[in-house]
């Protein structure tokens, strides 16, 4: 634990202040007003709060030293804007100096002529209620004369980086219950995984049917995709933990089937082989899609961010072996 | 989008606005003090935020209404502890009237005697600087005499419920780029389901070949844990597309190997395949603890709870079959 003590009251470590207050999180608000000659301006802000239901009063506060402090000061309205989880560049794009923030944005015109934006999880349209002095920051409170709401998964700052959020409880299940005695219970990640991998898989078996090929064969013709030429090594490294086996048995009857072919150095696809899997991964991708979409942008963006979390753990020597040099778009 | 308008002043609707608010994701507080006579009081809030790093001050507000308002009104010193992502029950309790919130706790003293509660992200000490009235709320302005830090996942709030939080990107490894034209590429969901599975399963297959099982026949086993006695159905249902075909030649290899035995109703596990899958459910087990504690308490519980949330859209329908009333600690 790190601590900080301000008791003799010399100015404490503003770095690890920071680094504290940034265990709290927030949302992510971009503020927009309009400057005394009519410009657009607008910043971003996660020290937004509310503060009143009746009469509903919200606040945030600005630097004293901002660029936009005097004609925030002077604004008889501002906007608060909260951002959801897609509009990270947003946020990126108002938090910056010296960039014309409004640039290609389509703006509505809110009360008092402040400039709206648009996709936003909220909105909230302000009169200036008050301004006070808070250290090197001006408090604002702003009484809310109009507000509207979008359902979307919310930006999250915390610990100084973007972050997701998610609901603690899925909507329609209960909490489930502690592991049985003796079985693996539902909460087993080992549980989790494999019927996450089997059920999903089995959208994908109707499509592998028609091609005539089975689950291991599906898995050698996706890893070969992956590379003009693979060795044996570089297929069973591929294949991670897929059961060994069977591997061999795989590539022999892609090769039968004319769909790969053995080469001195290796295994590649052959022209057919590379038309079967086009549309193995369209008819593939389109079902990722709708599972994806089911589940909510958010979701999906959080669950594909941990899987990736959970491979760097359980897999940090293999996931590289098939990314190397050669692929110039991949940078890692 | 839902909008209302406050131009003609009708005081407009408060859930509405509620709800508004609610977009904005906060972290949660317990904001603690003590009264006149020396009792500890305490509640939750996530109305805090940071105000000016020089002095360095925080707000937070409180109801006018609120139970312990005059004696928060007429205290010098509180603390605000920023809550964990393991300290929901922390925050339901303080935010509950009649309940003895310190009851059982371990408190620390803090400066000017405020009760400190441990276990917590973050915490601030502080004196009152300042007290504005927002509406039906008082602003509660503290400068930070002493702070403490500890690194925890936070927990969120966010639309009204608890939510989980996590890193954008994961720290180790860049963003990825997007698919690449005619293979899967690393973020195809598909690939990251079955790489986690098949790379987590790998870690526990040392412990079936002890065995002298295949990943078939440990399939079969585990589902035959669930219940004494499954059905042919059964065991496909909980099966859930793991690969038909080998279903039955696994369920004959437990049952040559003594393992199962086969009835007139269905199949249930022998004294030796109860045994068995004892000592792979506890390998397993472990194996999971070092994974999830590798990737540590916040992603894992997220994990958790985004992959039950896949399987609540591709498997509707399979998931209850093997968890019917007979077991009796289950609700759903």
């Amino acid at each position: 634990m790190t601590s900080s003590s301000r008791h003799g009251r010399p100015p404490f470590d503003t770095t690890e202040f920071r680094k504290a207050l940034g265990t709290f999180a927030t949302g992510v608000t971009i503020i927009t007003a309009r400057a005394g000659d009519g410009t657009p301006i607008g910043l971003t802000a996660n020290s937004f709060n509310s503060v009143s239901l009746d009469p509903p009063l919200v606040l945030w506060s600005l630097a004293n030293n901002a660029m936009s402090f005097e004609a925030f000061r002077a604004a008889t309205h501002w906007a608060v804007h909260v951002l959801g989880a897609d509009q990270e560049e947003l946020s990126g794009r108002f938090a910056r100096r010296g960039v014309d923030k409004f640039a290609g944005l389509e703006i509505e015109d809110g009360v008092g002529g402040v400039p709206l934006l648009r996709g936003c999880a909220a909105r909230f349209e302000c009169r200036t209620a008050s301004q006070y002095q808070g250290g090197d920051h001006l408090i604002f409170i702003g009484e809310v004369l109009r507000f509207d709401r979008d359902e979307a998964a919310p930006l999250v700052f915390h610990g100084g980086k973007y972050a997701h959020a998610t609901r603690r409880d899925p909507p329609d299940m209960k909490p489930r219950s502690a592991h049985l005695a003796g079985s693996f219970g539902e909460d087993f990640l080992g549980y989790l995984l494999g019927r996450s991998h089997f059920r999903f898989f089995a959208q994908i078996r109707p499509f592998l049917d028609a091609e005539g090929l089975d689950d291991m064969e599906f898995y050698v013709l996706s890893t070969l995709t992956l590379k003009p030429l693979l060795t044996e090594n570089q297929i069973a490294e591929g294949m991670a933990g897929v059961l060994d086996a069977n591997r061999q048995r795989a590539l022999d009857g892609l090769v039968e089937r004319g769909f790969a072919r053995r080469t001195a150095d290796g295994y590649a696809l052959t022209q057919a082989g590379r038309e079967a899997a086009i549309r193995l991964i369209s008819a593939a991708k389109a079902i990722e899609s709708q599972v994806l979409e089911r589940l909510g942008a958010g979701d999906a963006a959080i669950l594909k961010t941990t899987l990736n979390r959970l491979l760097g753990v359980v897999d940090q020597r293999a996931a590289d072996v098939l990314w190397e040099k050669d692929e110039g778009e991949r940078e890692r």
